[in-house]
C-alpha cells in the first residue's frame, strides 16, 4: 500500500526535515522512519513534500511511503502517533495511488511565518515568532510582498539544488509565487468580551507573512521576510525592494530571518490525488 | 530601592514559581534571584505575587525585592534579561514605594485557560493549551462559568494554605472572584486576508477561561476548568456544576485540568502604587 500522511512537528529541536548523519542531530523523516520500523518491522524510507530546515516548524507537512503492513490509514495514524515523540504528531493517513509522491506529486507549498513587534523578550510567543524590536509597517510590507507574485527569478533571494543545471530559457532559480500576503495577526474572543484582556505593558504586534508557490528555493523564505523586514522598518523602499528582485543578485542588504518564525502549513496536489 | 517588575515565563521545564529544594528540579523564583544575587552581589529574596504551579506560565507575574544595589529599573530589566534562561523575562521594572509588596500588596490575579478541541495530537499548540478530543458547548460552560461570580465558598474547587485557621464567619476557602468568562479564540487577519489561511483538517476551536479574582485556592482554577470542561462535554448540567459549587465538597467528577494550559496574565494593585 501506497500510504501518505499529514504531519506537524514543533521543529525547535530537529535538525531539519531530511535524514542526515545522527551527529548532526535527530531530524523528523529519522524519527518518523524509525517509528514506521518498528511498527512493520522493516526500514522503510519516506518523502517529505518540504525540506524544512533546522527549527522550521511544520503544521501540514505531507510524506508517503509503500508498506506491505496489513495495516489501515487510521492504523497507521494511531500506531505512528503513540511511538512518535510528542513534537511530531501525524495528524492524518490515507490510501493513495501507487503513484503519489509527497514530494514530486506536490503542485504547490504554503508557508507562513510570523514576527512579533515587541521592544522586550517574550518567552510564551518567541518560540514559533521571530521577535524584532521595533514597529513594522505592515500595508508597505503587503505592497511589496505583492509585487513578488506570479514567474520570477527569485536568484536574490536563494539557491536551487539545481544551480549548476540548466533548464533552458528558464533560470533554475524561476518560481511562481501564487501568494503574497502580509497581515496583522489579531487575536479576538467570540462574541467579544465585555472585559478586554488585560496586557500590562500594551498589546504587542504580531505580523503574519504567507507564501504560496509552486516550490520554493532553499531558504527562500526567511531570505524574503528578512529583506520585507527592512522595508517594513523604513530601511528599504519599495521600489529598492522591487530592484533587488529584478537584479537577481544575493549581494543586498536583506539577510535570512530565523528559523523559528517559520511553518509549512500546507502542500496542494493534483485534483482527486489525495483530500484530508 | 525596592523595585518591583512584570515577569513572563515558559513554565514548561520549571517546578513551579516558588523556591523548592534543588532536588525538586528548578524553579522561575531560584532562577530570579540567582540573576539577581550576580548582578548585586549578595543574596536576595524576591516575593511574587502569583504561586504558579509546577508547568504553569506566566504573562503577567509580578515580583518585587529590596536592593541596595546603584542600579535603575531599566538597568534591572536589561541585566537581569541579559542573565536569565530564555524561558524567563522582565518585561518591565519599577521602583515602588518601600511598602509595596508583589504578594501582599496585590488585589486581584487574573488568569487564562486555553483548551484546544482536536481529536489528534497538534505539537505547535499544546504546548500552551490543553487538548480534548471531543468538542465542548462554549454557551453552555461560558453560563455555568458565570455562575462563579461575586463572593462564594470555593472549597468544591481547592484548599487554601490557611485550611487549619477559621477566618470567623467567612470560611477559608471563600474567594471573590471578579471576573469568569468562556470564550471561542479566534484570530483573523487585519485587514482580512482575500486567501484564507488554509486547514487542510479542519479548524480545531480554542476554547479560552478567563478568571480574575482576589485571591485563588491552590489548583483553584484547573480544577474549575476540568469539571467546567464535563459541563462543556454534555457530562454535568449548569444546575449540577451549581449545586458542586454550594455543596463544599472536593468529592465529585471534575478532575483538574493540566497545568500547561494555565497563565498567570495579570495582577492588580491599588491604584497609584504601580503602572506599567
Amino acid at each position: 500500500m501506497n500510504v501518505a500522511a499529514l504531519v506537524a512537528y514543533d521543529g525547535t529541536a530537529f535538525a531539519g526535515f531530511q535524514r542526515q548523519s545522527p551527529d548532526k542531530g535527530p531530524t523528523v523523516q529519522g524519527a518518523i522512519e524509525q517509528a514506521i520500523q518498528r511498527i512493520a518491522g522493516v526500514a522503510t524510507t519516506i518523502e517529505g513534500a518540504g525540506r524544512t530546515d533546522s527549527g522550521v516548524h511544520a503544521s501540514g507537512q505531507v510524506i508517503s511511503f509503500q508498506t506491505s503492513a496489513r495495516l489501515t490509514p487510521p492504523d497507521w495514524q494511531r500506531a505512528l502517533n503513540a511511538l512518535l515523540p510528542r513534537e511530531i504528531a501525524v495528524r492524518a493517513a490515507r490510501a493513495v495511488d501507487d503513484g503519489f509522491r509527497a514530494r514530486h506529486s506536490a503542485l504547490a507549498r504554503g508557508y507562513r511565518y510570523r514576527v512579533l513587534c515587541d521592544a522586550t523578550r517574550d518567552p510564551l510567543r518567541e518560540r514559533y515568532a521571530w521577535r524584532v524590536s521595533h514597529w513594522l509597517d505592515v500595508p508597505v510590507m503587503r505592497e511589496a510582498a505583492r509585487s513578488l507574485l506570479g514567474e520570477h527569478d527569485f536568484a536574490a533571494f536563494g539557491s536551487s539544488p539545481h544551480d549548476r543545471r540548466d533548464d533552458g530559457f528558464r533560470g533554475p532559480t524561476v518560481r511562481t509565487l501564487l501568494i503574497a500576503e502580509c497581515d496583522q495577526r489579531i487575536t479576538c474572543a467570540s462574541p467579544p468580551a465585555a472585559e478586554p484582556a488585560v496586557d500590562p505593558v500594551g498589546e504587542a504586534v504580531e505580523v503574519e507573512f504567507r507564501f504560496t508557490a509552486n516550490a520554493f528555493l532553499s531558504g527562500m523564505v526567511r531570505r524574503l521576510v528578512g529583506t520585507l523586514a527592512l522595508v517594513g522598518a523604513g530601511k528599504l523602499t519599495v521600489a529598492h525592494f522591487q530592484a533587488i528582485l529584478a537584479a537577481r543578485d544575493k549581494a543586498h542588504p536583506g539577510a535570512a530571518a530565523p528559523a523559528c518564525g517559520l511553518c509549512l502549513t500546507h502542500v496542494a496536489y493534483p485534483p482527486g490525488s489525495i483530500t484530508w
